[in-house]
């Protein structure tokens, strides 16, 4: 869990609550400038301006259900609690600016450990020029619980809503899917091989991409830019954390239209197909039901299209049709299949 | 735990993440003015007006650490998560519009269990006129987490922070304190008494006040309206949520000054001070340091005395001094008692 285990640890409980927020949130600075007040007072306080609009979005995760200290070091935990969040203020076409971060932790963890995971919070928050500006710390009576929220900003004519969709919209995916799960895959084999011979040493050396993906996933906040750049207003936007047939049919959902998607539109990794050839496993599957890739999903009018052409970001996979032409995948053998969600479902039964 | 136990039970599995947020928050309506999307998208989205600015608290409860289902209905606890956040945004004197909710559930919570707690949220939002706009619902590995995030908005100028306490001013609070506490002692000892003799009944109605302030607590929303119709603008504010002491040291640290609190000022409501005598402690120890009142405390200038005088909402209980001269409290017997914070820790050990 720590990544130095010889340092001396520290009980949680020789610092109180009060204590133990000092400790961990000293020398964080604001950089923002509508952060007002940080942390040290009752709320935070944000200034507003002109014609901008707040966007709050908040994102829960919970040891055991989300995440295994197994193989999660708890900075890479605390950098992907900030990005789950900030990307979905991304995909409303908006700039996250503060955070707050609440935790509930078992008394195993040293204080030693919620520093681990606060580098990661404050590496996030650097890196994405966010400022941590408060949350509550609590015990827990089992595992670890880290609850955050971030808010944005965005002019006001510029959000981008699931519900935005129009027949013969395009609809465009950065980057590449299907890696993060299946980086999740390999960790688990991993452990297992580990538990069963403690003396093995995994070579994760083909799946460097993957493990990445997983441990270490990065919100589109370049692309929020690049849309801004090109002039491109996308007519609905959501971001890929569930998996992608799950987020299509939100957006067609919400948008009261339908959707052809093209299988050998959708854009994988190397990686990813030599995986899933490896595992034996469908890698369309994958890209449609993985999740946490954190990519953004949206569409565009057709008169946009020659300002994303040929840019190595963007993919078109697919189009936005009538509601009543359903939501289909088009397969290489150019046969109709309905899109279903199968994204992760952190309520089902084990 | 469930209000009616001979419903039928619906297991979460059985909705899935996406349909049992749909099934807890339909028949929401939003309200506030500046709500522009709540429910159903990666972010809520939330106007800005003019020279208002936006404040943001967070708070997270803990099954077995903040609360007990023993005695503590999902209704209220709902309710109470609300109220818990709500005392925060009046404590900056701020008005609160909306709150988001995220909760982890074992899965021996049926989705009833869930409509009870939401419906006391749902409560709290209408009466306290708060929009609910977003969330996060999943799984947990054993008890009920919820965490709530509520943002508020004040005009600019009228920001109550900790840190504005001058020498002279007057320390003021509102209502009366110590009741949450004891009556969490009450229900406690009832506890006890049920478990040792199932077939005992509560008699509850000689601590019905300090029951209710335990079960369900309110926010000071009236007071910081209040405050407005007086023209009074705290220099410092603060909620009375870890106990009067730990508020003070708060007050006192952020505003770089000392203060003398008089022990026969603390207002006490009757029942603390006849089950003070029945428990056989000291009332004054409970005021200082019971916690869960939800009052506010805050100090004001002495030119803004005559605008509160003779005002029953309101009891000073002492005056800020130089930072040299320390915290204390002025005892019935006049000696100088330095205040220590020993407020509810909800990191220390058991």
């Amino acid at each position: 869990m720590l990544e130095d285990k010889n340092r001396p640890f520290t009980k949680v409980s020789e610092l109180g609550e009060f204590g133990l927020i000092d400790h961990l949130t000293k020398g964080i600075k604001l950089t923002q400038k509508s952060t007002v007040k940080g942390i040290g007072d009752d709320a935070a306080v944000i200034s507003t301006t002109g014609n901008f609009q707040k966007v709050v979005t908040t994102d829960m995760l919970v040891e055991g259900v989300h995440f295994d200290l197994g193989y999660m070091p708890l900075k890479h935990l605390g950098y992907k609690a900030v990005i789950v969040n900030l990307s979905d203020i991304y995909a409303m076409n908006a700039n996250p600016k503060q955070i707050t971060v609440s935790m509930a932790i078992s008394n195993r963890f040293p204080v030693e450990a919620l520093e681990e995971l606060y580098e990661g919070i404050k590496t996030a928050c650097k890196l994405y020029q966010v400022d941590l500006v408060g949350g509550d710390t609590t015990s827990s009576t089992s595992g670890l619980i880290i609850s955050i929220t971030a808010i944005g900003e965005v002019e006001e004519n510029q959000v981008a809503f699931r519900s935005g969709a129009k027949e013969n919209d395009l609809l465009v995916l950065t980057g590449d899917i299907g890696a993060a799960y299946l980086g999740l895959q390999v960790l688990e084999r991993e452990k297992q091989v580990f538990k069963a011979n403690p003396n093995s040493q995994p070579d994760l050396e083909p799946y460097t991409y993957l493990v990445e993906r997983q441990l270490k996933p990065e919100a589109r906040k370049d692309i929020i830019t690049l849309l801004k750049d090109l002039d491109v207003l996308p007519t609905s936007m959501i971001d890929v954390s569930d998996g992608l047939s799950s987020e299509i049919l939100h957006i067609c959902k919400a948008s009261g239209v339908g959707c052809n998607v093209y299988e050998d539109k959708i854009p994988l990794d190397p990686q990813v197909i030599s995986t899933c050839e490896e595992f034996n496993i469908d890698s369309t599957t994958i890209a449609l039901s993985g999740g946490e890739d954190y990519e953004l999903l949206f569409t565009i009018t057709m008169e946009d299209f020659p300002k994303i052409k040929a840019n190595p970001n963007f993919t078109i996979i697919g189009h936005i049709t009538a509601e009543k032409e359903g939501v289909h995948l088009i397969s290489r053998a150019n046969t109709k299949i309905p899109v279903v969600a199968r994204g992760w479902n952190p309520l089902k039964e084990e």
